[in-house]
């Protein structure tokens, strides 16, 4: 069957990124086979399918997965019963005619569906958390490097203070390590709740024993490598909303790190470059930093989408009708956009070049008006607080007037000089010696290893 | 390239879908060939190119949308340089080496995606608009077969007064019509700035004359079959965001009646039954109301995919970095969800069973509490407002907790069989006589023709 | 009662702006009172109600919105019945003992909020209608004025080619008035349902005439100045839908200009200044671009309040429970955020100074790549495309690396000079020069009256 | 001076609940001044403001925030400044004339806003986290009461098989308790950065010691009760992404209860009714489901204004320029609905009747094909899987056109009394005896603690 699929040619920022290869439809098609085969395993492990029958579903599962599945097939015929597993379970069992009773035996659409989701978040995941541990390692070695670079410390768009690139990369690392210690502290469970969340169907073809559906719900997470949840979560999408906030907080992380690349490669403040600019197709000249654009376009979609998966916890009744459906492919987008967004942004981190000349430059551009702020507090315990606010504020208004710096305007203030002395008023004005805690703050920042 | 694609595995309610077909990555790498064939076109009509180069990219880029692109490689190429277009005017070029000069000549790769889109968004809306008819004609049918159909209308979950089935479905249909409208209010303009939305580079290849930008919009919005701007809309998204706000007004019109549809199915309600029920995979005699369920997954969706879009109109400077690729795969799946929606609307609506006596039933739940607003107006003349209350109030109580009708006790109410005569009375406590201006209101909504 | 309410505090973008006069829930309560009062002297033009009675409730709504009501109760008592409607009532009928019964007669909670919101939303939307006259007549005049002011086309946050402030301004232009336009569409209809939407005990209390209820939803339209609705809306959200994105269209097209001004205003650019920094807390000199950061704080805002609103139109059954409330506050914060930003631009675009100097100085900054698509177009016809790229490119790194100008090292370049000469070059290297249509874009822009 | 504020007219969920009263603009200025006070006082700590200061500052700041304020005028003077610190730093710092220098000392308005969005938030949510517990315990012996009450499961609108409401209530539990791991797991740090997050001016006011940074965030913190973070967060958006997160998580979790009740409480359906149903402006018998209903309102709201919230993440630079002031009003939209909603349900869960009864009769109403699932399994292994299928096929479709029981046709189909006798045949159809693991699972479930 002939389709128009999508290869990513919309949504560069994960066109043939390791997360597309395992979040795609075959991926999914296959995650589907996984939950199947390792249900049957698990109900053979209680005994209660034959351990022949589990193995050849299990063979014929990875078959179907690796070359026989038509998913373009099995994407029509859900729209004739909602899900796609109605007619997966019906090609896995032709496949396997002697053991089909004990395919998908005692189970439900949205166990499997579910199940599939966490196995494919859990390999994106993996992705995403190697990715991530780059990028903070590739952060702290900026960071040590540029630990006493200083540069503008620039809000509301405006030059305010100085700061160091040394600690502007310890926040984005910051930004990381937190994203990664929610990665880290995601639970992904398996689904397993039958027609209605009482697993009576599993017990109907159980052993009878009063623990059975604990024990195969425990059989089931162990043989997917998921965990095992207490109650069934087909009308509890909690560990889907925790999912996806914290795939927004992913590439908002990363995000961040893009926009201010994006100022600091600004033609005209140009302290910073992506190794690999993109090309133009009209301006031979131009080298784009297409890498944070990527990025920042996945880190202004999955919050959407985030926002989207999580209104349908909103889901009435023990399964919902249409509210679930909802979610699919909005989770995928949001897992495969961070993969695609967190591979990426390894690329933009290690090729970053700074330019501390640039930085030099720029912090002279406000004629020292920038050090404005350390000169109010120094001079107030010299000359009064209002005296001093007075004084700053004829000095920078000729600054800015006369174009000339305002350390040479306050080298020439006769009121200044009697209370400052030369060197001191030398050490006031130099933006390098106004940075604060910064090079403390990275130090301690450092110490918080990555991983 | 193999790639692993979406083919609609995750969004059965656009899966094989005839919008499915006129929004995937081939249908886009079409659109981005047609505006390239279109634009060389347009030069030629001005004069600027030779006509046979225009025919040569013309019929190239139409063989290369029909056979020959690899769209895998193209959205991977995307990543170099933050779109497709570069690599794609690559290929094209090469395909005709003798004009290839007369290949994006003078253009931006901006003005040939977001023309793309705007064709895309043309054939999707085609679709919907043709559907949206089919919609509004079958409502229209059952609204006039329904006109008197009495079924008890719902507030706030409970049963309030009675109402008509062909109002509730005037009223869809209303809704269906609004979204028409605005859908035929789209304007979908070709997008031509170039560089940085001056011109500048199509001029420079012009003839020198003063309009000839102008003329060059013209000729392209003509060959294309799109509407001329009068400016570029590079860095004002208005078209953009319109668009979206209309394919959101459609899913909510459609999913409106789905969340309709999808109580008068329940099970204890039964007033109504789709065509064709899924199947599920656990209990054979379940028939989901899936249609509705599909539509309910779409209209949930997209307002907030919309939303994503919207927000891109937030773009700095002349075209933005990464705002603008933030965009791309939000409003395709937009455009796909919406075409897929409505398509499964018209199924929904044609196959829709109402069930007049289950109506009728229910009506009869509240053993005539329904009518109680009535009989408080009617009373108050007779008995005055607060003794019409009391008695009312006296009445309903006594129908709940002895589980006899309202008339009934009315009935054996001196105080009201006094100043009602028992004719009055039965036609009082008659729910299908109690639907006010329903009929009108239908005979109304149905002059407005759909179309 | 003692109450903790918002007044803008977090708002700074609406604070004590002619919006916020509007949209408080004193305006709110008042808008309630008039949709109460105007309904019954709908009923009254109808002879269903005495004139006096109608003259009493309009005089007592009046009293009570100018001194009486206790909007703290009022929202408290809310919490019982789902809507402030029933105590609103309670309230309103105390003061008009005598004719009390003519109160809200026939009436629902439904159709005077509903009502109510359309009154404070027409009130909302003709401050924003007359700002965005003065925003668009403001950046015409801009847009003339600077029909020729040559600055930077930046894309992908680089420099690009050459373009005008003049067209910017004009964009900006274009983005106010297709929001006006939006607004100028609008229909803010009444809301005349009853109970459940047939009007039925409206026809209770009737006159028994055919084309009664019709006849009382146009003369309701006529005493509040709404427009008349052909079916009840209480269940077809499309006006409200319609006016949140259009909402949305004006603060997007608010906060570009903000996002652009930002951008103009960063201190190593500074081709653009607000008339009023906002002072810092700590930093005396630091002037920041308050306005266009409020201006963005809305235009982030709004579209996500309405993506809420929107999402409420799949609401169930004749009258949604809780759907509907959800409404509310997001629709009221959208209008009062829109007139606040709105309000706020009409300041930015009048204070707003451009540097025609720090332009010119900023298109000097890449030594004349800026203007090398140019080069590249005129020197193919003479070099053939691939050697004039291959000279070009030599040329543009020469200049990056030896920090000398384009036009200089391509004037020393024999290849160049024998085929251009000198004053062509000197054309064909000046940024002022190769603007494209930009001024003929303008002309016509401006060709579309602002209003 | 007059303004018109809003006292929840529009948002009845949270109408004078205490968390508005935590929340509001009063409570937000005095969470301000609270933090003015922490930094004097932990600047006295460190030893660089005498200790009088600090005494002075917190009387005075906790005088202006019991008596003195004019919020209105605060507001609308953070229209000049971008935000009201610099307004309220004026009128604290005229409080205290002779202590003034140590008002606000070497700080920057961020450190102060975000420290009092934060100790609002702490405070909200302890009535948050106490109100969820309370909820859990309520629904511990909902579940504990009704482990064995069976009912029909509801999927896709539709009977399915039966459940109990105890695992249904075990179920909202299981979500009420997520909710309230991940309130509990929050940390709420103080915001510390100075004017571009290097704490410079606060080193500049220090005491020369090389930690002395460090400590003042410490002392800073253990003054508020808040924690300290390692780095400042004015540009890594973490704490609010995840604050909002999880206030979503908890409306989610309560909005789940309240979609539940509304369904049950459907005038056809009627097996729970809320403690005091809301009465309506037109319909004297009518009890509305208004609890749901208010919290539902805010379930729709806050994952949306999350969305907005979280999406400020992307701010650019050190400190951003109005990405930040859009969080303000969304962030306290956010806590105040949560804690309104999870008020509202406390009285929800508290005040809910449940009607086995009718949950009984309504289990009846598929005529026993809710229980075809198991027949489907338990005549498998006795007649072939196919024939079981076929045979109950028949069966089912005979119960539905006949309107008989099922089981009543199957004690009349011979080919099934051959394999089952009567007594197994009884067990098999009682919808009561098909209730899997639910028992158990209700069990387990209440084995996890509330709290």
């Amino acid at each position: 069957m002939t389709a128009d699929p999508d290869s990513g040619l919309l949504s560069p920022v994960r066109a043939g990124t390791p997360a597309e290869a395992v979040t795609g439809d075959w991926a999914f098609a296959a995650a589907l086979l996984e939950a199947e085969a390792a249900l049957a395993r698990a109900q053979a492990r209680l005994g209660t399918t034959p351990p022949k029958a589990a193995e050849h579903i299990t063979v014929a599962a990875r078959e179907l997965a690796e070359t026989g599945l038509d998913v373009v097939q099995l994407a029509r015929d859900a729209r004739a019963t909602g899900n796609p597993v109605v007619s997966l379970v019906r090609t896995l069992s032709a496949k396997v005619p002697d053991v089909a009773d004990f395919v998908h035996r005692g189970s439900t659409s949205q166990d499997i569906v579910d199940t599939a989701m966490m196995l494919v978040a859990r390999n994106t995941l993996r992705l995403i958390s190697a990715d991530l541990t780059v990028i903070a390692h590739a952060l702290a070695e900026v960071a040590r490097a540029h630990r006493d670079t200083v540069m503008p410390g620039r809000t509301l768009t405006a030059h305010a203070v100085p700061t160091t690139f040394g600690l502007k990369a310890a926040i984005w690392r910051q930004g990381i390590q937190e994203a990664a210690r929610r990665v880290a502290s995601l639970r992904l469970p398996v689904s397993l709740g039958g027609a209605a969340g009482t697993l009576a169907a599993y017990v109907q073809y159980g052993d009878g024993t009063d623990d059975y559906a604990e024990r195969l719900v425990t059989a089931f997470a162990e043989e997917t490598g998921l965990t095992a949840p207490i109650l069934p979560w087909h009308a509890d999408r909690t560990p889907i909303a925790e999912l996806v906030s914290v795939l927004a907080g992913v590439t908002t992380a990363l995000g961040k790190i893009a926009v201010d690349v994006q100022v600091l490669a600004r033609t005209e403040i140009g302290e910073a470059t992506e190794a690999a600019g993109g090309s133009s197709s009209a301006m031979p000249h131009k080298q784009n930093p297409v890498q944070s654009a990527l990025i920042r376009s996945a880190a202004l979609q999955v919050p959407v989408l985030a926002a989207g998966v999580t209104q349908s916890g909103l889901a009435e009744d023990e399964r919902s009708a249409g509210v679930w459906q909802a979610e699919w492919q909005l989770l995928r987008e949001c897992l495969r956009l961070t993969g695609g967004a967190t591979h990426t942004t390894v690329d933009l981190v290690r090729g970053l070049t700074i330019h501390a000349d640039r930085m030099r430059e720029n912090l002279a551009l406000t004629n020292g008006l920038i050090v404005s702020e350390r000169l109010s507090a120094a001079l107030a315990p010299k000359v009064g607080k209002a005296r001093a606010k007075d004084l700053l504020g004829t000095a920078s208004r000729r600054a800015i007037e006369e174009n000339r710096s305002l350390a040479e305007i306050l080298a020439n203030t006769p009121e200044i000089t009697a209370v400052v002395d030369a060197e001191t008023l030398a050490d006031l004005v130099d933006p390098a010696h106004y940075v604060g805690a910064a090079g403390r703050l990275v130090d301690r920042a450092l110490e918080n290893p990555s991983e």
